[in-house]
């Protein structure tokens, strides 16, 4: 999973190699050769997964051509989850817009997003779903944000390795850019990007903490949840503020224990 | 040949019908298909073959999925120069560079270039060569200036469906900011961004929430709010989510006034 991309490329090394796609679910092997081919075309070198339903394929290797290495080193795990517990930014590419509450970016946005946070340190994965149904509404939720590719309303059918390839056409050209700038910003101990299991801790013990107060006092609570992982998105999180937002929602589910004990004991 | 793109898509179909994609040569029918399939996702519907190998084929339809109109109406022709022999301008795309002395640009100069042609009136050629061997330099000849996708110097091998991918989405991106040049974007009302002054009633109302879920147990409180006022203003936050954040500090207020009221009962 490690594999740098060549040396001799103009590209950073180091910050491609915190740059990997994860494939969910794909149907037909050959759109997994043709997404690694994209890939290696673009200086990039890390593919995941995720439960793809018929692989591996001599049509992966087939359409792969000169980039069965990247097919090799590629790990396949059960779930997105899986895939991504160790990212700092998880990019989910969609075909339709507005399905989940997601901040929606083009993909010339997220690959600066991507690189940006590759440069500074961070994992990155930008995930693609099933050929024909996408993500679930669940995998998005484990996305801080959407890409959507400005396709014909007409007929928005991208084939799955030409959004692989369109995408990682527009990280090859970011970091591109980012290798002709001459210095990298150092990143104050403070400033850690938080990773995806901090955040979905915070959000594990958000959702706790709005059920313990009463928020959503009979309403369904998924509305809300949507809204404040978008907020929180936007926020991009340190693992500083992760630690001082569960502290203040330790403290809110105390006073809510503590009401739940005296409190509606007074009223009864 | 001059099957406009539908009028419902937001580029301007006069522009978009002046551009065409050439395939000379094209060995696999499968790539042919692919290509007409990035054109159609992109919006654009005009695709000359030139003396392909194996055409017409089953294969090339099947890979073209819904975009089988366009193979429909692609014309085949013997040669490059009848191809293009009423165009105004004429792009070459090429792997290796330098081959010949033409100009060269990167997909999105020649994107500018092309659409700023077709705007103008003008007639303009996208010319991709052979799968193995690209353009000889006869055909190279024909063109005014050659286009050059940044790939990986060590595995610059781009499936010929996925160079014609990256150019059509760059064509999208051009016709796209041609035809958003005169309009604004509408802000949706949820997007409305908080005015300064509801922003501050939400930090005056976390302040005093704090207090009274005890969040400081002593310490001084400027550098946790600090702290918030930093992480919500990387999250640039809407009314809405204001509305939705002082919704859950009211009832996390709640619940410290009937720990207090019952709570501290219990303990006396």
């Amino acid at each position: 999973m490690n594999t740098p991309v060549s040396p001799t490329d103009s590209l950073s090394p180091a910050t491609a190699a915190r740059l990997r796609v994860v494939l969910v679910g794909t149907q037909h092997p050959g759109n997994i050769g043709a997404a690694a081919r994209a890939l290696k075309t673009m200086g990039l070198a890390r593919l995941v997964l995720v439960a793809p339903e018929d692989y591996p394929a001599e049509e992966a290797y087939r359409r792969a051509a000169g980039a069965d290495d990247l097919l090799g080193d590629a790990p396949v795990v059960a779930t997105l989850a899986e895939a991504v517990a160790d990212c700092h930014l998880v990019l989910g590419c969609t075909a339709r817009s507005r399905r989940v509450q997601l901040e929606e970016h083009a993909p010339r946005q997220a690959a600066a997003l991507a690189v940006g946070r590759a440069t500074a340190g961070g994992e990155v994965a930008l995930v693609f779903g099933r050929e024909r149904t996408g993500l679930s509404n669940e995998e998005l939720q484990l996305c801080h944000a959407a890409v959507h590719i400005p396709a014909n309303p007409e007929y928005s059918s991208l084939n799955l390795a030409a959004a692989v390839q369109v995408l990682a056409y527009e990280m090859r050209l970011a970091l591109l850019e980012g290798a002709t700038a001459t210095t990298a910003e150092p990143v104050h101990p403070d400033e850690t990007p938080a990773s995806h299991a901090h955040v979905e801790g915070f959000f594990a013990q958000l959702g706790d903490t709005l059920d313990a107060i009463d928020f959503h006092k009979g309403r369904t609570p998924d509305s809300a949840m949507r809204k404040l992982r978008r907020l929180f998105a936007k926020a991009d999180l340190t693992e500083q503020e992760v630690r001082l937002l569960r502290g203040i929602l330790a403290d809110a589910q105390r006073m809510a224990r503590l009401a739940g004990q005296g409190g509606t004991g007074s009223l009864s």
